[in-house]
Order: structure tokens, then C-alpha cells, then sequence
């Protein structure tokens, strides 16, 4: 069992409603995609042609900060704000579908963007299930 | 002139047709209410009854985090994607509402409250005011 | 295999002499670390006692920051200063052994705390490693 | 007054013994160089000769992250502990010499980088001049 999911166990109240199964789904994929995109933007920038990566590189970069936010807001139960929940899934959904696109399109020539483009695509879909679930 | 609009002005490429002064705005003042918003966490766990801020701690928490990935997001010009900035925007007004709802409401027991509240109005303003300039 | 090995296996230079088995686990354990301090703050704010608990909720906070940074500062390769990561490592074991401690102290009454001490020590543990094989 | 004097001067309790002035110095000049790095790593993107720049980006995205955590930890003062404040504020002056120095190598050149240089500068100084008044 992860210590993501030994710390949802522990927590002293009760959930307030949302699928335990869906969250911890989405705060696992969150973590891993942002450290994903934070090693993908230092690859890019290693790679020989970074110069044509900056795209990818900003991205992944702005990927990283938004799935690390989500992952934090969602591993917070207390004072639970669905309205505010469903905004900062959204924002993740959307910073995941850009950066996974890009990432995708010269997945064939790094192997670094594809790790992360499947990353991304994990964490845009374990969003858009939370944010189903939600109601 | 604030650091923050040196930087932009010494942006090599143009800034892609947002509004210069609006962005700035919206950057100073998603800083702001980050630190205002991690003080008046803290602040709150040193009042003498903490435990009946734990709504007020928690969305000061929140909304410090999104305000930070927004103050990032919105300080990268490179690869401008107006989707996505408006979907962080989006959810940083939502934080930044929330909190300041929150923070309000006991603004007259707690000087640190009344000053986050101003300070997440004036960031939920800027991003709005970001948002209808993006068309 | 998880994501941070597969990223790490292709970042495309090479990885300047560092021990690759030691900084994977670092990386690993910064993350883990960060999510559960995140999760074990919020935790002990939904603890009837959470007036009691004021000095763990900021420590969880701290580790929380100085965790995710360290996790962020490793994932990069390119560039590479073995004085600023051993600084970082420094200041993460620091804020790892102060967390860990004091959920500890009360991980027989918060098993939210027991698991936090424990990713505490881990990651602690993994920070003296590698600042160890960093010679 | 500034926005984090005022938090400051509201917090509930007693500062612990720190010096004031020196801490409010050092909360502002990791914030504002924190937002400097995020912004000058991008403008380094945004350059034509982005290739030869990937030491200042990666060393920019470094000290961003560093100067953050260090701007949160200082805003925190509930359950002050003096040897994790002096662990961060080194690290934060390892990091801000470091990416002051790469930005100062090419200062000439890059306007973004004269001005993110003479942040680092001060946001190192003002982490010495506390650790210094940290006895």
C-alpha cells in the first residue's frame, strides 16, 4: 500500500463524499506527472537540439507547478471546497493535455518525451474521472 | 520600476498580444497573496484558538499554492497558450474568492485575516481583469 | 520501472559521476515525503486537538516545501553543482529529522503521524546517502 | 508598508527573538527573486542562442524553487526552530550565488540576466545578514 493512500486511511474525519478510489488515483497520478515534466524540461534542455525544445521545455515547466498544486489541494480533506476542487482539476486537465501534446509529437526522437507524454495523459484522465465523479 | 516589470520589459520576443500592464498586475499580485496567504496560514496556528481556523488555515494553504503555480505561469512568455492561462487564471480566481470569503468573515478578530482578504480581492480582481483581456 | 527511473535512464548526457541507484531513491523519497508532510498537516488539522498539534502542522508544512524542492532540484541533470545540491540535501535531511521527530513524538496516538515519521526517516535517510557518495 | 510587513506585524504571538527588519528583508527578497528566476529561465528560452544557455535555465529553475521554499519557511513563525531556518537560508545563498554568478557571466548580453543577477545578489545578502542575526 503507498503512503499515499496509508495517509487517506488515516485521516481522522470522514471524506466528505468524494470517491476515495478517484482521488487517490488523481493525487498519485499528480505527483508523478509533475516530477516527470520537471526531469522532461532538464532533458529538453540537455538534448542537442534544445533550442527547437523551448516550447516543450516551458511547458512541461508550467505542467510541473500546476500537477504539484493539484496534488497538494487534493491531499487536503479538511474544509473541502468542491467548487475550488473542480477549478484546480480542470486548470491540471488542461496543463496536462497541452504538455502531453507536445511531448507526443517528437515522442519518436526522445525517449524522455514519451515517458512524460504518458505521464501526462495518465494525470489528464485520472482529472477528468475525479472531476465526473464529483457530480 | 519592480523587478518583476524589468523582466518582462527585457522579455526578447514580443509578449504575443496580452495586455503588458494587465499581465504585470496579475503577477505582482499572485505573489503578494502567496506569501499573504502562507503568513496568515502560519498566523492563524498561532491565535489562540486555531482550532476553530482549521476551514481558514486550509484554504489559506490552497490558495497560497495556486496563486504561486499562477504567479509562475503567468511570468513565462515562451510558447504563450492562451487555453491553458485561462484555465490557471480561472482556478486562481476560484482560490483566491474562497479565501477571501474565508479570511473575511473573521477579518475583525484578526488583523492578519483583513489584510489576506484585501489581498486575495485585489489578486481575484487581476485575474479577472486578465481573463477579459485575453478575448 | 517506475516514471522517475524511466526519466532518469534517458536523459540523453550523462550523469556527471553521480551514483544513479542513490539519487533515483532520493528523488523518490523527496516526493513521497512531500505528499505524506502535505496529507499529515491537513490530518492534524482534522484532529479534534488540533490546537495541540500547532508545532507538527508548520513542521509538515516546512518539510513539505523543502521535500518537493529537493525532489525538483535532483530530477535536474544538466548543468550539474555538487555544492548547491549537497546545500539542499542539507537543509532536506534538517527539515526531514525536525518533521520526523516530532510526529513521532505523538505517532502513537495519530497514525497519520506514524506514517509521516516514517517517509521522514526514509527520506532523511536517502539525503545523508547520497550526500555521502557525493565524495 | 508592504504587504508581508503588515502580515508580520500581525502575527499573534511573539517573533521568537528574531530580528525583524532582517527577516521581513530576507521574506522580500525571496519572493521577488524567486519570480526574477522563473521569469529570466524563460526569457533565456525565448533567446535566440537558448542553446548556449541551458547552464543559466537550469541554474534559474534551481534557484527559483530555492528562493520559494526559503520565502515560505521565513513567513512561517509558529514552532520557530533555528537550526531548519539556518539549513534553508544556506542553501538559498548556495543557490542564489550560484545562479547570480551564471547570470552575471553574460549579463552584457542579456538585460533579463543583468537584472536577475543583481536580484541574486540581494537575496543572498539578505539571507547572510540572517543567518548573521541567527547568533
Amino acid at each position: 500500500m503507498s503512503v499515499a493512500s496509508q495517509m487517506l486511511d488515516s485521516y481522522p474525519k470522514d471524506l466528505g463524499g468524494i470517491d476515495k478510489g478517484k482521488l487517490l488515483a488523481c493525487i498519485e497520478a499528480c505527483y508523478e506527472c509533475a516530477q516527470a515534466c520537471t526531469a522532461c524540461a532538464d532533458a529538453c534542455l540537455g538534448e542537442d537540439m534544445a533550442a527547437e525544445l523551448t516550447t516543450c521545455i516551458r511547458t512541461n515547466l508550467d505542467c510541473a507547478d500546476v500537477c504539484e498544486t493539484t496534488g497538494r489541494v487534493l491531499s487536503r480533506r479538511t474544509g473541502y471546497d468542491a467548487d475550488l476542487t473542480r477549478a484546480v482539476l480542470q486548470a491540471c486537465a488542461a496543463a496536462c493535455r497541452a504538455c502531453g501534446d507536445d511531448c507526443r509529437s517528437h515522442a519518436e526522437m526522445h525517449e524522455h518525451c514519451k515517458v512524460c507524454a504518458e505521464a501526462c495523459g495518465r494525470c489528464e484522465q485520472a482529472c477528468h474521472d475525479l472531476i465526473a465523479s464529483l457530480g
